[in-house]
């Protein structure tokens, strides 16, 4: 079987690495394809070292390449991403040399071509290849037809380029000299090798080639890439695909992060994990296997070593048979044996376990495939018109990784997408923190589950309520989410309120009913504080409110008008609303230099803070007069922000609020801040109230609290609120509760994200001193696309840009889908955005770093730039699009 | 040194294991006492085998007992529960060996008193050591002093009693002849020994001497409590106990349960894992470590032993340092060594180790203390008035274990205690699915955190949505809690309405504020659905709705009188309203022979049938009356159950429910299940609207769907009441929702448990044909507790057995303090209960063994027996009791 040499040319051509050419093709296939999805790609784990995982990916090579549908083309990809002790171990070429020497007892009827490559090396390791070869393969060049290309070249940081390639044609029985280009192909490649045989993480430290996990991923990306994009040649093609790691399970990588870590960002591929049939084994496979679960792996079977000590009996009884357990015949120890006749043996077990994961990866594509359908079919969504949501608009997500989820595409690839809506501005966890959550969640639920929280103490909850009182706080009341945390603090101002006046409480007191009093509450015209109908009547009517969305709504509020804060054209103006520019002198828009200087204290003595004051003394009197029994029982105001404004996301001049808060102490009128939304960093502080300089007498707290994971509420109140309840009857207590108060898991998410968020060692966006996050979003691209003709006024805090475009008539307001055509191109670029009518909204987390956001904010700008610019906006579909 | 046979004698009766003694003792102490508290317990842990557990511990017993302070009596308490390869093997021996070599070579100032016993073992490990005694005894015993008791006995279940006793004095460097009492003592125990030097799953099956799971706890308890009971002479004593598992974490216990779940239930002891500092040693070591807190341990520290690899650089990088992690000299792999040197070189690091196990001891124990003055200080509980809860009353919770408390006496224990009101209703899973779910909480935060749910899909979500929809119902809507879910019900009902009528549709259209137009809702009296305020609209004025509780609450509904059903005096009875009572002859209450008479379909047909359906005609007919803008837009019932009725926890007639929905039906007012209490076979059916032979058009779902775990609530509909709001407008869609809609960890939770109960394999109560639970209250029992005097009902269905006690005046109703004397009582007894004023209730979990709620009934039995015979029940101390 001489070497065929000019075909060897082409393929070598055709197929050794090279990077900016899988780049320009991946580009023009999809700018963020994460992996194919058209055949299975498996993660080789093992639960320790030295338990035969490039024997099983041996052994895959083999009875995939066997399987008897011989019409197709079959093409088995083996990738080695982490090698140590190269070149000496090097088990790309193992399984190579195997899979050669196997097909040459037991020739297929096809012909295959084989090959190896390794492409970087740690300098000690590039050394010893091209002083004298991969050991074993000068040797064996004869005997296996092998053609040996070198070349080398440092790539900086401790590497080279190793371009070691081996390939030979394997002449099947049945094929003749006809065929023009291999049926078949077996294509091993190492990533990275180093020479000392410890761990990656040592050898990279010692041999000083330390590899980033974002070069290990983006090879890796390309290698799977080009699993596909090298084959589309018409042919029909059977393709699959597996990716060994090194070690244990939770082995590190060469950067010391985990490689089940590592290989978790964003890949999570399908698993199947390689135990241990010896004493203790059976512990060894379990917990290698948790850690797995622990990381959102799925594993789709277990394959051991036999020993005679049937580890497969209690492992098949811990999975209760939902993770198949496979047995492998006794591996020959004595290391002259060739182990052909080992893998002959084995076939059968490798043809099941093949099997299985042809089947498993068919399984998973098939229920991708039908999610859209039955997902339209079975779900209500909240706050979505079904028949503007067709099967073909819906995401498929398979998955997130701290701040990007990795959705399915119908044309068959695992995708990254930012989620920049923060998945309903809850999300704030990095990778990292998401891993130790999930582990927190693990214990908590083993530890605890949930646990009677009245009249009793665990640990979780207190540790929450004690970070949550550091500040001016001092009791905690817990619920489940936003709007029942508003509809508590309500109760609670209320009673505080009635508390408060001697007159009033014996007036209720008199009548029991109290209904001839009409307690009301002060807020913020476009403001939004949930949806429970308490928490809706504290809102001003809006499209939320009408009769056939909440006939009981009747808008318990006296609700003001606020000066709003944006960016217009590149300045950040205030902007008065209309009743207050009578009084002010100009258009009632008044510009700052800088978005800071609207948060100085010194405006507290500006002319406009006596504006404001006298205008909310002029609505409280016009309440007064109107008859005696209205009354302002509480003040609730979101610090910083309007939700859902007529614009929508809308930053409320802090001067405003304070001068507000003020007023209402005066009056005795408890105040609440609602922070669901802006709590937790959302708008670069850990609590908005701060850019108020003032303090609330209850506050309310959700969303990002936990991390983003799991629905917690708390309702701050101070000690005198709490003394409004106290008394010798329960009657007189606040009898309101949820059955989940409090629950450990929330608890625990809450106080290790809040720990997390505010820790310098943990966020690094933190400045240390300042309390406060650095400038997420780029100022100057900020201010280039408040500029856009398309772009009425952007602002940017903490967190959050939100982005109002120019639109009128019906492409204005909540209903409008004047946004879609636009969100629908910056999906395509990666990122999942959502709008809110004609606002589009940028939503971080806290420890997401600037330069996602400046390369978030560019394909923003981008877009905008090219949506400002078709000539006739009118025949953009406006309707149907997702 | 010879044996001081005198006191040996002495000793050996105090300290022989004596079953009889022990447990007689413990019950005078205290009859659930779990583990003391007064000194640390330690597990001892490893990721593989022979890693050195037993050296770790051996290393501690010398740290220990020559640590400074050695005025105190030091008590080193070590136990091997499970050993193989026994007698060959025994750690304990080793322990007990060791520490006395090392004492030789080293001595102590004072004397102790070195002990080795072994309990129990297999008859093939039984019978060589009554043969051949513990190898190496024999030859041994001049050098040592050994004196050596034997004694056998089969114990039946292939087990034999092995009394082998051992132990000598160890005579201080600077103690005389004068002490009367051995100043210290190391005593070392082996509980269980099978002969094959292999996993105990397997020994035990191969040696015919399987135990289970409770006996290991058992025996384990009686040897833990025995360290402080047989200690308590006044001295001062300073104790530390270790337990060393066998094998790996994961490995089988000889039930086959995995040993980290067996010891798991319910002692979660702190934890020092022993690692391996060998190549892949990171991983295993991590792997163990992440399986040990999956099932909610802490774990102290991490120790292994150097093999020249750093592993603890990676290993503190994983743990944040918060973990500390020690390591150990290299082990001589001379077999011949006798580790003396080593241990006299390793001294420094055991020391370092015993430090770090102390001061966790001490800081888990002060924050145990601490907690309860804490919590007063922070918390502010739901529906709790905190004046009537002392710092003294305040439970801490330590742990859950299935449907079990672990808290923490103030007197230094651990206690179980059976969480009988399941945590406001919420609790299901038993300690199996509770560490199934844990794990599946891992892998979802894992794989999803939370993810935006509107126009996405995931699988946890479309699984669950799947489940839920097996029924009646063709759309779910997500949310977080059984009020908010009432709400979503309430708008989705309203909704229909309107659409169903085109008169009223019309004119809510001509007048989109809709105000004329009052929509009301048709709800029981006594019954509750929520405490936001849409909820609370549906409930009749009760103590929760007065104006000084919610000042908005105005009572929308038409709220009919409920017939009710109980037994009373041994025998079930249907109770009319009085209104009825005027039309029926006799007074109003119906016998029936059986508590299933009540649910039988034939009663359809009664003449109660044409009372029920005449009367809430009438009540119809008056609302109509009133005036034409009022109309019924909803019917809201808990099928079965009202929860705060007058007496609280009561059952509805059946009948009168079907009765009620079949008239709604008829005027197409939509009706509504709220099944959050009742759903997921807490009545006994997977939903209790199986007893009303009838279907919804909404249901709620709550509570226990996610096993009790996780808040997560979910709203049904048929598709008729959806098409209700589909359109062409966004604005037509139900805009409602909360942020963590559908979040993927509570419907994996949801998914898990629902498909737990209703699986005959894993819910054993399950009867397999008939959709049903098995009676889990004993009839008997239940009619026994019915006709003491202090009893007025009793209500026994299901998971739920609720007992209203015989009360007057305000020692009735929700604010009532009567039943708190008797409940704390029960909590003595192991039952954690809460009153609902004067009705005490038991609630166990679909799983729960029958065996189980006999038990709790004999005691709850018992106690109002006993409670009903206290001469002047008005001396009681009714007020300030929890």
């Amino acid at each position: 079987m001489p070497p065929t040499t000019g075909l060897f040319s082409a393929s070598l051509c055709r197929r050794l690495f090279n990077q900016s050419h899988f780049i320009r093709h991946r580009r023009r296939l999809h700018s963020e394809i994460e992996y194919p999805l058209n055949h299975p790609i498996y993660t080789i784990w093992a639960s320790n070292t030295s338990l035969g995982k490039t024997l099983v990916s041996a052994g895959l090579s083999m009875s995939f390449l066997s399987s008897s549908a011989q019409l197709a083309r079959k093409r088995f990809l083996y990738l080695k991403p982490i090698q140590t002790g190269f070149p000496d171990d090097s088990d790309s070429r193992f399984v190579y040399r195997k899979f050669s020497e196997f097909f040459a007892f037991k020739p297929l009827p096809f012909s295959v071509y084989a090959s190896n490559c390794v492409f970087k090396a740690s300098i000690p390791a590039a050394n010893q290849v091209l002083g004298n070869g991969i050991p074993g393969c000068s040797a064996r060049n004869e005997d296996f037809g092998v053609e040996v290309a070198k070349k080398g070249g440092s790539v900086g940081g401790g590497l080279e380029n190793v371009l070691w390639y081996e390939e030979r044609k394997l002449q099947g029985s049945e094929s003749n000299e006809t065929e023009l280009f291999p049926v078949s192909e077996v294509v091993c490649k190492t990533m990275y090798g180093w020479n000392e045989a410890v761990s990656p993480h040592l050898a990279a430290e010692r041999e000083e080639a330390i590899v980033m996990d974002s070069e290990v991923l983006d090879m890796l990306k390309r290698c799977l890439g080009n699993g596909v994009v090298g084959t589309s040649c018409g042919t029909e093609e059977e393709i699959m695909c597996v990716i060994e790691t090194a070690g244990g399970v939770a082995s590190p990588g060469p950067s010391g992060s985990l490689q089940c870590d590592l290989y978790r960002r964003p890949f999570r591929l399908p698993a199947i994990l390689v135990g241990d049939g010896r004493l203790g084994g059976i512990s060894g496979t379990i917990s290698a296997y948790e850690s797995l679960k622990l990381r959102g792996y799925d594993v789709a079977a277990v394959i051991f070593e036999d020993n005679g000590l049937m580890n497969e009996v209690p492992l098949s009884s811990y999975f209760r048979n939902r993770v198949p357990v496979l047995v492998l015949p006794s591996i020959p120890k004595d290391i002259s044996d060739d182990l052909i006749s080992w893998f002959d043996k084995s076939q059968t077990v490798f043809t099941s376990l093949k099997e299985i994961m042809l089947s498993a990866f068919l399984e998973r594509t098939q229920r991708l495939l039908d999610m859209p359908k039955k997902a339209c079919d079975v779900f209500w969504w909240p706050f979505t018109q079904h028949k503007l949501v067709p099967e073909e608009k819906v995401t498929v997500i398979d998955s997130r990784c701290g701040e990007n989820f990795a959705v399915h595409k119908s044309f068959d690839w695992i995708s990254q997408q930012f989620d920049a809506c923060a998945s309903w501005w809850t999300q704030g966890p990095d990778a990292t923190l998401q891993i130790e959550l999930a582990r927190d969640m693990g214990y908590t639920a083993a530890r605890y589950g949930h646990v009677m929280f009245p009249e009793n103490v665990y640990e979780p909850a207190l540790e929450l309520a004690e970070l949550l009182l550091e500040g001016w706080a001092s009791r905690v009341y817990f619920s489940d989410n936003g709007s029942t945390a508003v509809e508590i603090a309500l109760k609670m101002a209320f009673r505080k309120f009635l508390s408060d006046s001697k007159v009033l409480l014996d007036l209720v007191n008199a009548d029991m009913n109290g209904r001839s009093m009409d307690l009301k509450v002060l807020a913020l015209r476009g403001s939004y504080h949930g949806d429970t109908l308490g928490a809706m009547e504290a809102q001003a009517p809006s499209p939320y409110t009408g009769f056939l969305q909440q006939p009981w709504y009747r808008g318990r509020g006296l609700f003001l008008d606020p000066p709003t804060v944006s960016m217009y054209d590149g300045t950040w103006e205030v902007r008065l609303p209309e009743k207050m520019q009578f009084e002010k002198s100009g258009d009632g828009c008044l510009s700052f230099s800088s978005r800071d200087e609207i948060f100085e204290m010194s405006r507290d003595s500006s002319g406009l803070a006596d504006l404001y004051t006298s205008f909310i003394l002029q609505e409280l009197m016009l309440l007064s007069d109107s008859n005696g029994l209205s009354h302002i029982g509480a003040l609730i105001i979101e610090p910083g922000k309007n939700a859902f404004g007529a614009g929508g996301m809308e930053m409320i001049d802090p001067l405003y609020q304070h001068v507000l808060v003020k007023e209402c102490k005066r009056r005795k009128i408890p105040v609440i801040f609602d922070e669901v939304f802006t709590g937790f960093w959302r708008l670069g502080r850990e609590s908005a109230a701060e850019m108020l300089h003032c303090q609330p007498d209850i506050a309310c707290y959700a969303k990002l609290m936990t991390g983003g994971i799991i629905p917690l509420a708390a309702t701050l109140a101070s000690d005198a609120v709490f003394e409004a309840f106290t008394g010798d009857s329960k009657l007189k207590a606040l009898l309101h509760g949820h059955s989940y108060s409090a629950h450990a898991m929330g608890c625990a998410a809450a106080a290790k994200s809040v720990k997390w968020f505010k820790d310098c060692k943990t966020n690094i966006n933190l400045m240390s001193e300042s309390r406060l996050l650095q400038e997420l979003w780029d100022a100057e691209l900020v201010a280039q696309i408040s500029i856009l003709p398309a772009v009425h006024r952007v602002v940017a805090l903490g967190t959050l840009c939100a982005i109002e475009l120019l639109a009128e008539g019906s492409n204005a307001g909540y209903a409008s889908t004047y946004a879609s055509a636009l969100l629908k191109k910056l999906r395509e670029d990666g990122i999942y955005m959502r709008p809110l009518g004609n606002v589009i909204y940028l939503m971080c987390g806290p420890c997401t770093s600037p330069d996602t956001c400046r390369s978030l904010l560019e394909k923003v700008h981008a877009r905008i730039h090219e949506f400002g610019q078709q000539e006739d906006k009118s025949v953009l579909p406006l309707h149907r699009e997702y």
